[in-house]
């Protein structure tokens, strides 16, 4: 077995090529572009680690984990459209270099791309993996839309906010991680306790991702915090917030989303501590990922197959914040 | 086998259901809206029609039929997101009345179902065809994006445009009749004629629609006469006006581009006639539609299969004009 790090380093040579046909370029240079803004590729690492925890990893897994990180980056083109974003890792984002109506086609080709990849699979077993992946396509898809109109909602309960959650970004951590152990020629249930851990294990990714741009060291996170509170972002924090707080602090964290005052973040945050939405949203991380530890516990393989996965686990999640 | 009108009614049967979950209806209401303002269903029924050219028509087509229509369907909603119409068929367009990012989500949800559609193909034919799906879905965006460059540009040669219009709308016609003369078990030769039969009608068509928007019978055409014209809209009689007038002509008509004058139509039309624009026309289309009919003509099959085809082909295109 090999570890995320050396996966990732192989998956990086594989897929640093051309993806995309030379002509027309006024459609494909965008794509080319955005590819070369890089990223960590996590997606269709998990989807190689999914092979390895029950078999050599396969050839089709290499097409399998491309066509993954084709679509993750469809779904980035497209969701910086809705999101008017300009800047990706730093660099302009494909609408803002070459307009809504390339950047949606340039998506839409990324798509259709993915599906190439796919196809590339052995047939014995494209049929299983086109299902899990359609489905998962879709799903966030609904994340993405549900996302759009909470943004719109005074009120979203945290149940709501989690099944978005999940859909936006979960399902796809835990689809790559199956679609992987399908080729591995993992059983049904190896399969979906494998599909649980990477479901958990997002949800407590998100919950720290919301934790640490609200406490977090500002030289260790890498963007500026309380970026989300500025934004007036729904988040697990505040929408735990506006659920436990007094009435007073109700009123109060109600009148500091209206506007964008100098000390917002920091009077937010004064509330999140009262109402304890720190302790709170640890203790869910880690609710989340022991849940996500127990179903990786629960495959039945050798527990030394599993370690590169409890790995990744620790280096993307850490318990002591 | 059964002709167009019949199988036309029953794809219209088979297609009239709800092809969405229920929720999140934010998503999903958009995109059965929009499948429900209609369309002739051209692309499936030329499926069901290239299946049958070469035996019954298996289940399989249907999905595939139903694949093909969703697939038409995305085209639409993000062509009309990036064509800022407000209109289709009478009716709002997705994006007019759901916003931009709703309708970019619908098409894109709209994809994944076409490729869940393609997904209930047998095993056996399912890689042929999704392959052949695949490719036509790309050349789809090309000639999109091409149509897109090509409006920004002063000149446009022939060639070039008729690449485009390949692209953007005969392709889409010429694989969903191979992909089903796939199911029928057509062998390749037979295929690639078949395919080639529906990309030439497809041009044959555009040039018709081209000269009736010019040319046609106000009474018949049921639009505007002249739309093409007022809009500047490059097409294949502007095109060829613009390589075969003269020195003056040429002058007049750019200067007739320039500006929405009261006499616009009239003035350019009069240009087209003496360049003799029509004539032209009427020869390219039939021309396209002879090879369309030779390619027909040189499938191996008893040429009483081919009845339906043939009939479709003269509805669609007509000689006396």
């Amino acid at each position: 077995m090999q570890s995320f790090e050396l996966l990732s380093q192989k998956f990086a040579l594989h897929f640093d090529k051309r993806h995309f046909p030379e002509q027309p370029s006024s459609l494909y240079d965008p794509n080319e572009y955005f590819l070369k803004l890089g990223g960590k590729r996590i997606r269709p690492v998990l989807c190689l680690m999914g092979n390895e925890l029950f078999d050599d990893i396969k050839e089709d897994a290499w097409f399998l984990g491309t066509a993954i990180e084709l679509f993750h980056n469809f779904t980035l083109i497209h969701d910086d459209i809705m999101d008017k974003a300009p800047l990706r890792r730093g660099m302009e984002t494909v609408h803002s270099k070459y307009g809504d109506s390339t950047a949606l086609l340039a998506g839409d080709v990324m798509l259709v791309t993915a599906y190439e990849e796919l196809n590339k699979i052995g047939v014995e077993q494209l049929k299983p993996i086109l299902t899990l992946f359609n489905r998962t396509a879709k799903e966030v898809c609904e994340g993405q839309q549900l996302d759009m109109d909470f943004e719109k909602m005074d009120n979203v309960n945290m149940e709501a906010y989690i099944n978005m959650i999940t859909l936006k970004t979960s399902v796809a951590l835990a689809a790559s991680l199956q679609t992987g152990a399908i080729l591995g020629g993992a059983g049904e249930r190896n399969q979906h306790l494998l599909y649980d851990f990477g479901k958990k294990l997002g949800i407590a990714f998100q919950v720290q991702d919301d934790y640490l741009d609200a406490f977090g060291d500002p030289d260790k996170f890498g963007k500026q915090v309380g970026g989300d509170i500025l934004s007036n972002k729904k988040t697990f924090l505040l929408l735990h917030a506006l659920e436990t707080a007094t009435a007073t602090q109700q009123k109060e964290l109600k009148e500091l989303l209206l506007v964008n005052s100098d000390d917002k973040i920091e009077k937010v945050l004064q509330i999140f501590r009262d109402c304890k939405v720190d302790e709170w949203a640890l203790q869910l991380k880690n609710k989340y990922l022991d849940e996500a530890f127990n179903h990786l516990e629960d495959i039945a393989v050798l527990s030394k197959r599993k370690e590169p996965l409890k790995e990744l686990a620790h280096f993307l999640i850490k318990r002591e914040h």
